[in-house]
C-alpha cells in the first residue's frame, strides 16, 4: 500500500444489505407467490426479522460459519430469507438448478458438502429420488408451512421451514468477517463433464448488486420482478439490489407462464423485469393473443441468450417497453455487460435502434472486456473483428470450487463466446465458440442465422448447428419448430433466408421438429442435436 | 477469512473510472466554463487522454507515488483531469478551499507537503501572497493556456498547464495498488484551531461515487451540473460518479451567480444539479425576477446547510424541480444521507411532502447512522429523541492526517450535529451541537428558529445564536438581513414568530444587519456573531 487513506475498514457484507433495507425501507413491500398458489406479502423489515430467525435456526441445527446450505427453490420470500440468513451467518448458500439431471444434482450436493437442503414442495419427488445418495445432508427443509407440506416417504429428517424457524428469536448479531469470504455457490450446467462450482464472495455480490442499482436506475420508484431464477447466478443479483435502494421486489414463485406473469405485473404495478428471451416470447404471445397492454412495465432486462430482433421491435415499438440486453454467465456472478441507448441513439430510426439493442451492451463499471484472436492477441474495437470474449473484474471467477487448475489466461477469464466490440464499447455475442460454423475457411454465426430464421412469421423456434461436410468442412443445418397451425416448408424458409443472408450462409438442409431439446437453464441443447444429426452430410 | 470466495482480487481504483468512461462512453460530453469566460467542451475519451498526459507531466516534474499535489481551483475540466491524473498515479490530490484565510492556506499546503500546486488564474493574487511561505512547493501550475496566463510577480516556478502537458504522451499505464491507499485530501475549515485533513482512500471514493449513481439514478439520460465545489469534499464525488454511467458532466467554472447558472442549465439541458442552499436561493431570485422557467432541470441535491422550507416549496411546487436534501461533512468523503420520497410519500398533501423533504434523508447503502445521548447510549428512532449524530461506514474517517488521536467513539465518528432519526430512518439535523441554545433546562434549535424567521416574506437571511442570560442560562438572539427595499422591524418579526413557535422559543431580541458573516464554505460564521454579541444580555 502507498500512504494509507484514513478511512474506516468495513467489510462489504450481504447481511448489511437486508439490515440497511430494514432500517431505511422497513415498510417497503416484498410480494411473493407461494408454491401452492396464493400471494404472500410482507416488508423488508419483516424479511430481515425472519432472516435472523432462520440464522438462529441454522445455528441450532449445528451449522456454523463455513457450512454449506443447498437450495432447490423458486423465486419466493423464503428463498430470499435463505439468501440473507445463510450468507449473513458466514455460511455458503448453494443454489441448485432443479432442471439438472438427478445424477448431476447428487454430484453437486455432495461436492458442495451441503449440510442442509432447502426445497420447495414442487421438488419433493426430486428430493425423494436423490436423498439417499446425499449422505452429508442432515436435514431436508421444505420451504412451506405445516399445512402445505408434501409427503416424502422414505426420506429421513424432512423438516417444515415455518416450524423450524418459529421458536427462534428475531434477534441475531450478524458476524463481521473478511468480505472476500465465500457467500454463494452456483454450478455451471456444463454439457460435458461434471458441473463446476463458482464460489461468489460477499464483496463480489455486494458490488454487483450496487452495479445493478446503477445500470437499472433502481430506486423507491421502481417495482422489480426478477423472472430470472434465484437458482441461476443469483437471479442476476436483483434480490440483493432492490433492498439497497428500497425498490419493491416481486417474486413470481413457480408460475412463469405468460398469463401468470402478465397478471402479476399488472396487479403489482411492476416497472422493471428481467429474464431469458423464452419467457418474454411466451409473455408477448399471451399479450398479443388477448389484445392486452402493459400499464406500468417500462423496462425488461434480457440475458441468457439473444432476444430475436422481431421480439425486440414488438416490445419497444408496440408496447413501449425498453429492452436491455445483457450478458453474463455463471463465472461472472451476474451482469457483466448491459445495453443502454444514449440520448443520441434514441434519435435514430427504429430499425437502427433495434440493431443496437440486439447487441449485448457495454461492460458495466467493475468489469472489463476484450476480444482476442486464436493467438491471444487483443483485437481492435471496430465492431467487426471477432474473437473470443475475455472478461476481468470485481466479480469474475479465478477458478472453480475445489478445482485444481485455473481457467484464467493472463488474468482474464476466457468465456468461450465469440464476440465483437465496437469503438463505443458495445459488445455483440456472435456465437458460442463451439457453435460457430466453419465453412470453406469462413465463419458463420449460428446465432445470426437463427435470428434471421426467427424473422419468418411462421417460425416459433429455430436452431442451427454446423454439420461435418466432405467438401466445405462444415455446413449449417437448420432446425425449425413451426408456430401452431402453420405449414411452412423447406423451400419457403430457404428462399426467405436467401434474401436475408450471404449465399454461403444459407443452410444446407432444414429439419422440422415438434420441439427443440432444452437444458437446465432454458437453452437449446445443441449437443443433443449434434449427436443425432452430426452425420447427415457425410 | 472464512472459506475464501474464488473471485478475482482487483482494487477499486480511481483510474478505472475514467478509463471505463473512455472505453464505454468515449463520445459523451464534458462541458466546462473556462476561468476567462468561454465554454470549453470535449469528451470523456479526450479527458482520459489529457489525464494521462498530465500523469506523465507530473512524473517528469519528479513526483512519484505518494506525492501530494495541491489545487486551488474552480469546477473545470483541468481540475477534473487533475482529479484523475494525480490519484490515478498513486499521488494524493489535496483540494484547497480558496476562501480560507491565507494563513490557513499556508498551513494546510505545508502540512500536506504539497509538491506542486495547481491554481486557477482567479487566485493568482492569493498565490502571490502565500508562495514564499510554502517552501516545499516546487512548481505553481496555472490551469490555463499560454494566452490567458496571469502575471504573478515575485513567484518562482510558475508554469502554464497547457505548456506543461503538451509535450507528453497520451499513453500512461496507471499503476495498480491497494485500494485503501490515499487518493485525495481535504481539510476541515474549522473555526477553532488548525484545519484538520481527511485523507480519502481510492476505495472510499469509488464506493461513494457508485452510491451517488445509485441514489441520484444517474445514467446516460442525465446531464449533471455540480455547483458544489470540487475543492469541497470532492464535489460530493459527482465528478467521479458521472463517468461511471456515462452521464454528461457540466462544470460551471467561476460563474456561480443565479443568472449564469440558469443560462448554463438551459443551454446545456442540465437535469440534475447539486449545491448549497445559498446557490439555489440566488438562482430562484433570478428566475422569479425574470419570470423564467426550467426546461430540463428535474432534481437538485442540497447539502451543506438546510434549505428553507419556503424555497423547497417554490422549487417543487412552482417549478417542478425535486429537492433532495442530503447531509455529509469533510469527514464523510461526500454524501452520507440523502432524502428520497417513496411513492406513498408522493401521495401526501404538498406541505407534508415539504416537511419530509426538509429533513436530511436516509443513510445511503454503505453508511450507518445513530443518535446518542450525552452518556453515549443509542436513542430510539422515533423522530423525536434528539442527540448527537454518530456515523459509521465505508467512507467515514478514522482520524485526521498526521493526527495523533482518534476522534472515534466505539468505532463511530461523532459528527457534532444534533439530530433525530425516525422509524423509517429519516434523519433531521436539529442543530450543530455548539449552536443549540439551552434555555431554562430546555433545548431550542437555532436552525428551526432560523427557518421560521426565513418564512417571513421580508427576510432575506436569518441567524440565531444563544446568548448568556442571567436567569435562563441562554436566550436566543435573532439576526435578520432584510430583502432589498423591505422595512421589517423588531416587533413585526417577533409577532410573526410568536404565531409559529413555542412561546419560550421567541427570541429575546433582534439585530438587523446588512449582511451575515460567511465563512469559507458559505456557512454563516456564528462564532463571529457570538464574539460580538455574546454579552448583550449580561
Amino acid at each position: 500500500m502507498l500512504q494509507p487513506g484514513l478511512m474506516m475498514e468495513r467489510s462489504l457484507l450481504i447481511s448489511d444489505i437486508i439490515e440497511h433495507a430494514a432500517a431505511q425501507f422497513g415498510e417497503v413491500e416484498v410480494v411473493s407467490r407461494e408454491t401452492h398458489g396464493p400471494l404472500f406479502r410482507y416488508t423488508y423489515a419483516k424479511c430481515a426479522a425472519r432472516s435472523r430467525k432462520l440464522a438462529n435456526a441454522l445455528k441450532a441445527l449445528g451449522l456454523s460459519a463455513g457450512s454449506a446450505v443447498g437450495s432447490i427453490a423458486w423465486n419466493n420470500h423464503r428463498h430470499l430469507e435463505a439468501y440473507y440468513a445463510v450468507s449473513g451467518s458466514g455460511m455458503v448458500i448453494h443454489t441448485c438448478n432443479p432442471r439438472l439431471h438427478a445424477q448431476q444434482l447428487i454430484y453437486i450436493i455432495n461436492h458442495a458438502e451441503d449440510a442442509v437442503m432447502l426445497f420447495d414442495s414442487t421438488f419433493a419427488p426430486l428430493i425423494k429420488g436423490i436423498a439417499q445418495h446425499c449422505p452429508k445432508v442432515k436435514a431436508w427443509v421444505c420451504l412451506s408451512d405445516a399445512a402445505n407440506m408434501p409427503s416424502i416417504e422414505g426420506v429421513a429428517n424432512v423438516l417444515c421451514y415455518e416450524d423450524l424457524i418459529a421458536p427462534h428469536s428475531e434477534q441475531f448479531d450478524w458476524p463481521q468477517f473478511d468480505e472476500r469470504s465465500g457467500a454463494a455457490l452456483c454450478y455451471t450446467s456444463g454439457t460435458t463433464g461434471n458441473p463446476k462450482g463458482a464460489l461468489y464472495s460477499h464483496r463480489a455480490i455486494v458490488l454487483n448488486a450496487m452495479s445493478d442499482c446503477m445500470v437499472l436506475s433502481l430506486s423507491t420508484k421502481e417495482t422489480v420482478l426478477p423472472v430470472v431464477p434465484m437458482f441461476h447466478i443469483n437471479a442476476w443479483c436483483i434480490p440483493y439490489a432492490t433492498p439497497m435502494v428500497g425498490a419493491r421486489l416481486i417474486l413470481p414463485g413457480p408460475r412463469l407462464d405468460g398469463a401468470s406473469l402478465y397478471e402479476l405485473m399488472e396487479a403489482e404495478k411492476v416497472s422493471i423485469s428481467a429474464g431469458v428471451p423464452t419467457i418474454w416470447l411466451a409473455l408477448m404471445q399471451h399479450i398479443e393473443q388477448n389484445k392486452l397492454r402493459f400499464s406500468t412495465m417500462r423496462c425488461t432486462a434480457v440475458g441468457g441468450s439473444a432476444m430475436p430482433a422481431a421480439l425486440i421491435a414488438k416490445f419497444s415499438d408496440n408496447y413501449g417497453v425498453e429492452v436491455r440486453h445483457g450478458w453474463g454467465m455463471t463465472e461472472t456472478t451476474a451482469v457483466a455487460t448491459l445495453g443502454c441507448l444514449t440520448p443520441e441513439d434514441r434519435q435514430l430510426p427504429a430499425p437502427e435502434q433495434h440493431a443496437l439493442i440486439a447487441k449485448q451492451g457495454k461492460s458495466v463499471f467493475g468489469v472489463e472486456i476484450k476480444v482476442v484472436d486464436e493467438s491471444g492477441a487483443t483485437l481492435p474495437r471496430d465492431g467487426v473483428s471477432q474473437g473470443e470474449l475475455m472478461v476481468r473484474g470485481q466479480w469474475i471467477v479465478t477458478g472453480y470450487y475445489k478445482g485444481e487448475t485455473s481457467p484464467l489466461v493472463d488474468g482474464w477469464f476466457p468465456t468461450g463466446d465469440i464476440a465483437t466490440i465496437d469503438a463505443q464499447g458495445l459488445m455483440q455475442i456472435r456465437d458460442r465458440a463451439k457453435d460457430v460454423i466453419k465453412t470453406g475457411g469462413e465463419w458463420i454465426s449460428s446465432i445470426d442465422l437463427e435470428n434471421a430464421a426467427m424473422g419468418h412469421p411462421a417460425v416459433a423456434m429455430a436452431a442451427v448447428i454446423g454439420v461435418k461436410h466432405p467438401k466445405w468442412d462444415e455446413r449449417p443445418l437448420l432446425f425449425i419448430v413451426r408456430k401452431p397451425g402453420q405449414t411452412l416448408e423447406r423451400e419457403e424458409i430457404l428462399a426467405f433466408l436467401t434474401e436475408r443472408v450471404a449465399k454461403w450462409w444459407v443452410p444446407e438442409d432444414v429439419v422440422f421438429l415438434d420441439a427443440l431439446p432444452v437444458g437446465g437453464t432454458g437453452k437449446v441443447q445443441k449437443g443433443d442435436l449434434r449427436k443425432q444429426y452430426g452425420g447427415v452430410f457425410a
